[in-house]
């Protein structure tokens, strides 16, 4: 989930919607494997403060977590990120935790690359010493996003929306060609999501376009209400003004827009949405 | 589940089979919230070693601790009990995980007490200080095996499967009374096991006869095995046996027995077992 | 460590300063077993977002938690305290870690009283159902901090400095009370801090007046800098103002006035600091 | 710690001894930083049970570690390892905890290797596919035991004392060779053990001779025993026969042998001890 717009207290995001992360972290419907119980994490800018965000990731399950109940009321913050984990590659460690956080950049991703130990190696060789040793946990997720950040610094020196698309797809074609030369036939799902706290990028892709890829929807309005439990956008009246990213539906109603397979959804800075086709 | 007969490593009941506890620990086919991941426990008796059992307890879930994975198929015991908690009463915390261990006894429970809050202080006033003190957790499992020691140690000198039906049995009767009189009307859960590392005692019982009790089975043979993902009791051939008691059957073919509501199933010593009515 | 005042980064109390409270829990300097690595909590006010305050707690030593050092330098607020754990009475449970807190209110407490064990359930009586079930661990500091919140709320309608005066107060007497006719003749170590985010009452007091007290200090001035490592208050000279009450000199100068034996110090909304007799 | 011989309960190793492993993790007297609390581990084999040994480890402290406390007088082995950590390189994990296990070898180290990052890339090169994805952590030690690991399993079919020497001996000259082709001038510190649960290897090297390495020791007699607080080997006067390999000596008597500096302490299946000479 990622959130961009009027500030907002997390926990409408996090606790109040009937199909909130938390309670997608017991049950996820739209999974096959329904259980998130391997760790989480938020992230969240505080631009008054310092130029990163904060981030906060915990191996206990989400709802339990005792810190995350306590904070999530008393957090307002115009930019929020929040991931759930059912550990596929990598341990249960904060080290594999999500989001990942890169100076003043937040990462996550949902999805994953069979087999990936087939090609971490040659993931590795291309980055900076940096980036090399940036690198804590085992996961495909922060692998991936180190070979983004490597490509991304190299190539361009302002971080906009175009940088980061950018960045995407050399990516995703890089890990296409290492799949392809090392025999890994499986699809790699990518759902990920870039944010600096001033505009964010998400894609929904799939290597292999004749399987379907993960669920991404955005949704927007002008500020997020939650109801009796019902939770929406609602319509722009005024100057408020919010989009959402979620790899599932929070709420039952119609409010949500599907992102077509293999495309890009921006949130410039000025909250405008666009749907871009990823080029890999 | 509990495990007691011919010594056997732990692995083959926490992770081979089918419905193995780690595996009830994502998903128990038999309750209507299915999720136990709120911490769990196991213990061992090694008496070789210590006249007291081992216990290894964690709130991180079952299913992805790295410790209880290294551990189970190293471990050999011929008493051996294990626990997976779905928070009701009492945070995720060390101090709540079952099994409650009390020098050489094991409890765990299965159910709950509604608005046990009520009652607790009753509960505890007539503890000995010992007992009183030596509560470290907020759980409803915890106060009523406190106050089954204390009448326990109070009126027997010898723990015998009698004894151990005497303080159940007594405890039972206190709660419904406390129940009664601080206008507790919903059903109480009671699916409690007892063991010394000789015999166990278990209890199917609920306050409410009209209200159906949480299920628990027992299983008998001369030893426990699992072949190509199957688990089964095998018939007894030889001088080994082997008698489990779990709240779930491990898998799917007849060998399990379900206790008749409010009834004891009494494991003794030599093996045998015993299905006696609860008087409470 | 308990702060009032000019809004601050709470990374320039926990981290920068030599003797931070961090740096205290590897080695604190003025006391005779110098590891407090049993957990730690932080506590601050977000007025401007919700009524309660924030607490953040851990049973993982402070100077090693992922979670603390990213969110502290981006973290601003008014009120704020910390405290470092050496487990005296008490399991290391997250349920047990400083401070606790009690709608608006937070406590921590430096100290302890021995043989606690004896006097908890006399302690326990007194207190209404709400906060007798309330209390989630074991340690003498929350039966305290309970037994104190019962008596304040029967007592006060209005939660000002002086009602809590009182409520300490009265606490104090009965500990003593209960400690005489228990055989308890250990001195009782009762530094205790009670805010509310408008203002603060420390305690440095000691049930046996020839046994010297732990230390407790207070320092005010117009700001709180740290420079070259070296962190000061800034002496008053315009509107901003904070004061800070420490168990243990966060540096080595003069700007520290230790609290005289068995005296309050009140720090009141306007940051008026006062030093009162405690009567007990 | 490595311990060889005699079964023996590791709560005699444990916790018993005055200067024991977790009371060294409080205050360890021969190193400069005294607090080794970032997380600890412990191995020991089960032939009887397991080709491989169990190993346990964890992020809190070891003197606040319920599981270990209620293990340890519960465990007998013959071959047993045990490990505190102060976090040099790498974040406090289980992943980052020693000992190390690979099949069934164990490693544990104390020291390390200045500036790692520079030569992290190239050591892990040559490592076969397996290997490299075996890497779960950060650390210096881990790094090290992979590029020993996938030399000793290249050149030796039979995995002897004489085979780790080699793999040991190549290990140290590969890290002297790397670390002088990248600027790095510091001492590197490697006091290392490895073990199979049959024998045991010991190193005590430092790469730069002028710099004194951390201090080795071994000790050996029949038992290890413990009584009024002390512990001391016993002299041989049986068939009974245990070495014990230390960082730090457990008590103050004479039964300590310093291994010379840049030498082998080898502990033979016949507990034989031998002192050898590192070539590299």
């Amino acid at each position: 989930m990622a959130y961009l717009g009027t500030p907002i207290v997390i926990d409408k995001l996090l606790y109040q919607p009937k199909n909130s992360l938390v309670n997608q972290s017991i049950n996820a419907r739209e999974l096959e494997e329904p259980l998130n119980g391997d760790g989480f994490g938020i992230g969240w800018y505080v631009p008054e403060v310092y130029a990163e965000p904060v981030t906060f990731v915990s191996v206990s399950p989400a709802w339990s977590n005792r810190n995350l109940r306590n904070l999530a009321p008393k957090i307002r913050a115009h930019c929020f990120v929040a991931h759930v984990r059912a550990a596929s590659v990598g341990e249960v460690s904060e080290s594999n935790c999500h989001p990942f956080q890169y100076k003043n950049l937040l990462m996550m991703h949902n999805g994953g690359v069979e087999n990936f130990a087939r090609i971490k190696r040659k993931l590795r060789e291309p980055l900076s010493d940096e980036l090399y040793n940036w690198i804590k946990g085992q996961t495909d997720s922060e692998h991936l996003f180190a070979y983004f950040l490597n490509y991304l610094f190299d190539h361009h020196k302002t971080i906009s929306p175009e940088a980061v698309i950018d960045a995407f797809e050399h990516t995703f074609m890089t890990l296409k060609k290492l799949m392809a030369e090392n025999g890994i036939e499986e699809a790699a799902y990518l759902n990920m999501v870039v944010t600096n706290g001033l505009f964010t990028v998400g894609t929904r892709y799939n290597t292999s376009p004749g399987e379907p890829p993960l669920t991404l929807y955005h949704s927007e309005g002008s500020r997020y209400v939650v109801e009796d439990g019902i939770s929406q956008m609602v319509a722009p009246e005024d100057d408020d003004h919010a989009v959402l990213v979620v790899s599932e539906k929070l709420t039952d109603d119609a409010s949500w827009t599907l992102i077509p397979e293999n495309h890009f959804v921006v949130v410039d800075p000025t909250l405008t949405v666009r749907i871009i086709p990823i080029k890999a």
